[in-house]
């Protein structure tokens, strides 16, 4: 770092040496005072990411010319506002009691100016956290109107203005009114007391301390929370579980809750709720009870204990996420009892403080059918049978976070539950902390997936944020990429993700265009000379990342256990067959993919005609989840005319080429990046080009034993050799 | 091997099984037996290229219709000719008395048939190896004629007719005759007594054992050897320095000395002379005297004795390969004398039993002046003062077998003394055993090099041939890319650099083109559809080598030790300069390369006019030198329009990529070629294309510190970050 600046500043230095022989001239003095100055604060204003996207470009930015903000009282959004206002200009915007022309007003109905605009109807609509952002002409004076019916609300409303102005669209005139698409924003953090994040690709865990076994905080502990909390609060997140779903019981004990508390006094002010996850087992773990049976009356009151406690410390506390009977973790089949009777009984427990539970759908346990139905096939008969205050929490696929997935069925199959996305940020599949991969896209695919459940347009968007069935609680989760690296993600395009969950959660129907686009001017630079080739990039990255790991509906080709490198050989002995990727791929002379068709698995069954009958078919079936639904003979004619061998090699190769023209895109934009940015991702995207070539090596030699047929010579020729990269095995944990 | 040759033959097998069931049928158990013999014989021919290119395909060559063999008497030629026509067709050609339509005639001037066809002029102009091949017409009868004045002249002659059918080029009438273009043509091993060898890629030494320390002989190696002599022969090889320059003394002692002999025995029928290196300390180290002195009374006695002992034991030894006061060895500047004087001193020696001295002018020991000028400013004072069994051995160019060089400046400037060219087959500083390089055109453009020494067209070819400087001794040697690997050279593709060697030595006229062919046709294939591909990729392999590791007249930028990967940036702390890449490159921010012209080294002045001014001139200067010669500005234009910098960057670029190109070339040759040697040489192109990234991204990367310019974007991006390539050290070790 000081090696970077001391380069940069080295002629500043040179040239200060200079003048300080000429010192006894007072004015020269005063100059190198300056001087001084400058370079000190440039120095701390190193670009290494710490900012996230709430940075300011005054060089390129068109600032409203406000002439003074006018608040009833020193409410924390307007301070807020007044921080970052300074921050981008340099100038504190005085408060003033007069609105005279371009006067910025920021209000709840509590303030009389606000109500004088007339807008509380409107407001009262949008609830508590929404807001809305108007250039009201009054007495001939244009007045910048930011108002909400809540202090949340308010707070979101004032950084979607400085969203504005950083991204150099402020307008003429303004007419915004936004409330969130769900209701429970939130993420989920995967850290595990000891301080170490599963599937955390960015240092340690930002709550735990690493190597410590009895929490404490510290003043450096806060000041990173409220810098978690404010980016939070900028994208509208309103809450996070704390830690992992894999919990111990005793994350419920004294010494971590009295840390919790802690938290939550951070994160309250910028609208945040905590939440935790919660071991089943805990009543008898961490109570000594003799039994954690929910149906138990000893343990419901365990519970009800045990809520009092929480509420009487975080009167706010969001409630529990749980993962229960889901690899090899407690939970209610235990003791004979249903997911619904596990949930129920937990959220009555909650339910006098506001609490809920979100319940994880994640599991397989159910003996020997298709992994991909037993989600499903446990759930499906508990539809209509769980407390209004659950919501069942189901992962976006019906396997696990793969590169691409159909949508899980679940989503129009419970009409009768409310379900939550769960997405994961963290990139567990998709290259982990090397590989840029914008996930929006992914995402958007995702919620724009239609379930057929209420007939055309049933989109997993609609029927969770409850626009199409109503009166629900919402939701929608996302695995939380946060580390105690500076960068916060170690990717610096990792933060993308981050703020895509957020923005997502907050408004479903964004593009991920516009996200990509909001991101990088906030993130790097308004010169389109920039953003073009960037957002592009971006934009197809996902697919790009598709193309080189798993095309076409391949799945879980992984490594064992890191999830990072191809291993589509892979086979551990005495292990689960649906840990392994060849239970997945079913590559043979014959073919390959998983038959879930009705000759097969018949796990297309569970989607909602006419979708099932499409996925059924294997002409139309969408090719990118071709594989994932049919086991496919190599001479398959595809729509392109290739036939499906060639296909696949054509494809692995496309992702190669689509990672090379990253590097380029990247390399052309180094004039309008910092140095510190631009060699950061510019050396990830040489880990990514590299370990492109490692997959499609790997994945085209490995199938082609099967499909005994030669990669088409238009395909760049293998570098590696298929015995090779089977003895090549990285020295990595599960855990980062 | 077993496995493969099982996994071929399996059906084979299986079928055989199912047939021996029923062999009480007489019938079944014949077909059988005949099975059993394919099966057997398939599996001795392994494609395992232990039989170099004296290969017979069957399928593909049309056969002369030889009625029958005519020999005076059973002469080595007509037996090996006799074996190869049984190897070619299955059949042996009898020998006849009566000369009849087709009938094959193969003898010297002792017989009298050759006689009577009245070409008795011609052989003796053609020498004792040359030959004629003719039809002659007599009697109404086509009769073939291969003769010679003398046997050796007789086997090169019978070796020429089968490389025309195995090649299928046999005409309706030949008229060949031959004499090669250098009396001794002549392998350099540089194998040391145990075992190993001195940049060696392909095994231990034939000729001296691993981990041996007293000489043995087995029936084994006198197989190997006759292998070793019978395919030197097959392309005019006459003579074999059996043991590394960098001599030991006890070479010449009692039991070394016994083998060879035993070596010069097997060698003998097939032409072969053997050589051997020496230690020029011999005298005090070996032989107990108190000096080495050339002019020493009893070290000239010494040396005598030593001479008369050796031509007792092998009447037709060859003569010494001497490497004096050169990296580290002593010699005759040891005791304040020169090279001649050490050169002539053992020359006498030799002379009587007509013996040669072969001195290497590879030294580079005088002071702080450019490396490149050294041998020249010791060699070209000692002009004329050699002994006329006396020649200096030159490397091509003026540093050490780089990738590209300009010729060494001593051929053309040494009027009055026998130079013979010193040629590297084994790829030191070409990838070693790893990449692909067909060295015949390296070679070509060496011997096409014109010294201007008696005007325009006085190239090297023709003035070590003799054809401008007659009467001299005319030699050429080639350091051996020989082992005891199965198929000799490691890399399928080196046996063609051993080939092209041989082929050059005899006729320094032929072109690359024309020796790829051949060697193409004869090793693996006469179907066109694989020779034109395979062709080109050989003729431009040299080439693409050049581009990925050192364009544009760069050198040396090699890993210290190994000479495999590259390692610009290579500073080894009290090592000397110009063994350092730095030394060579010298890459600043003003620019990079050698300043080899008048205002620098001045190097270009031992050229001779106008070759002098055309290269000391940066505009005139050959592109393919540019950075041999000169120190030249990044922004320089090039011929083709690019700067110097980007001219670097799509260099390198273009080497990538054409590597890339074999190994599609290869792969779609895959139908043609057996699937042993395929996978082979596909395993090495894969390695080959991996180098080239890591070559081109370690020396763009490196350089790009000084140059401060972008890579052109439309060059692919580098992969690698240049502080890992900086830690990564091969293990590997000076010798194989």
């Amino acid at each position: 770092m000081y090696k970077l600046f001391y380069i940069i500043f080295r002629p500043a230095f040179l040239i200060l040496n200079a003048l300080k022989l000429m010192r006894h001239l007072y004015i020269i003095r005063k100059f190198i005072f300056f001087i001084q100055l400058f370079i000190i604060v440039s120095a701390l204003h190193a670009e290494d990411g710490h900012q996230l996207w709430l940075r300011f470009d005054k060089t390129k930015a068109t600032f409203p010319c406000f002439s003074g903000i006018n608040a009833c009282d020193s409410r924390f959004a307007v301070k807020e506002f007044q921080y970052d206002w300074n921050e981008m200009t340099g100038n504190r915007l005085q408060v003033v009691n007069v609105l005279n022309n371009n006067t910025l007003v920021i209000g709840t109905l509590k303030d009389r100016n606000i109500v004088s605009f007339g807008v509380g109807n409107e407001l009262k609509q949008l609830g508590m956290e929404g807001y809305i952002i108007k250039t009201i002409h009054q007495n001939n004076k244009n007045i910048t109107v930011v108002a909400s019916a809540g202090d949340k609300g308010l707070l979101y409303g004032v950084f979607h203005l400085l969203r504005i102005i950083q991204t150099n669209k402020f307008p003429q005139s303004l007419n915004i009114s936004e409330k969130p698409s769900y209701a429970v924003r939130i993420l989920n953090h995967w850290d595990n007391q000891d301080g170490s994040v599963e599937r955390g690709y960015a240092g340690h865990s930002i709550f735990w301390r690493y190597g410590e076994k009895h929490p404490t905080v510290t003043d450096k502990d806060k000041v990173l929370w409220k810098e978690y909390a404010r980016a939070n609060a900028s994208i509208g997140i309103n809450g996070a579980v704390l830690n992992n779903v894999n919990a111990s019981p005793d994350m419920l004990s004294g010494a971590y809750m009295q840390k919790v508390k802690a938290i939550a006094e951070v994160l309250r002010p910028y609208g945040m709720k905590v939440y935790l996850s919660i071991n089943f087992s805990s009543p008898s773990a961490l109570g000594g009870l003799k039994t954690s049976d929910p149906l138990d009356k000893d343990v419901v009151k365990w519970w009800n204990i045990k809520a009092k406690e929480i509420y009487q410390l975080i009167p706010d506390f969001g409630g529990f996420l749980v993962k229960a009977n889901s690899e090899g973790l407690p939970g209610p089949q235990d003791f004979g009892r249903t997911h619904a009777d596990g949930a129920n009984m937990l959220a009555d427990a909650l339910k006098p403080y506001g609490g809920i539970v979100m319940w994880r759908a994640f599991v397989y346990n159910a003996g020997k059918d298709d992994r991909a139905k037993l989600a499903y096939k446990e759930f499906m008969p508990l539809d209509g049978q769980f407390r209004d205050n659950v919501i069942v929490q189901v992962k976006n696929g019906p396997i696990d976070f793969q590169p691409r997935e159909p949508f899980s069925p679940l989503f129009g199959a419970m009409k009768r539950t409310a379900l939550m996305p769960e997405l994961q940020i963290t990139q567990e599949y998709l290259g982990q902390g090397n590989h840029l991969v914008f996930l929006a896209s992914m995402w958007k695919e995702f919620l724009e997936s239609d379930t057929y459940c209420s007939g055309k347009g049933s989109t997993v968007a609609k029927i969770t944020d409850g626009t199409l069935l109503k009166s629900r609680l919402t939701a929608i989760g996302g695995v939380a990429n946060i580390g105690e690296d500076t960068n916060w993600c170690g990717h610096h395009f990792a933060q993308a993700n981050w703020y895509s969950f957020g923005r997502l959660a907050w408004n479903n129907r964004l593009s991920s265009d516009d996200i990509a686009e909001e991101w990088i001017r906030m993130t790097f630079s308004n010169d389109s000379n920039f953003i073009k080739p960037v957002k592009e990039m971006m934009l197809e990255s996902h697919e790009a990342v598709v193309n080189y790991m798993m095309p076409l509906g391949l799945h879980h080709l992984f490594a064992f256990g890191h999830h990072y490198g191809p291993e589509p050989w892979c086979d551990v002995p005495n292990t689960r067959p649906d840990w392994m990727p060849k239970y997945y791929h079913n590559a043979g002379e014959d073919g390959i993919g998983f038959d879930r068709s009705a000759t097969g698995s018949n796990a297309v069954e569970q989607y909602i005609s006419p979708l099932r009958e499409q996925l059924n078919n294997i002409d139309s079936c969408p090719e990118k989840y071709l594989l994932w639904f049919h086991h496919v003979p190599w001479h398959k004619k595809m729509k392109d005319g290739h036939m499906l061998w060639d296909e696949l090699c054509y494809t692995y190769n496309h992702g190669v080429k689509q990672v090379r023209q990253f590097q380029t895109i990247w390399d052309k934009a180094e004039q309008y990046v910092d140095s510190e940015r631009f060699i950061h991702v510019q050396t990830r995207l040489k880990i990514q080009a590299h370990d492109a070539v490692w997959w499609k090596d790997a994945c085209l030699l490995y199938f082609q034993q099967f499909s005994k047929r030669p990669i088409p010579y238009d395909v760049e020729r293998p570098v590696y050799d298929l015995n090779d990269l089977k003895k090549t095995k990285l020295n990595m944990t599960e855990h980062n």
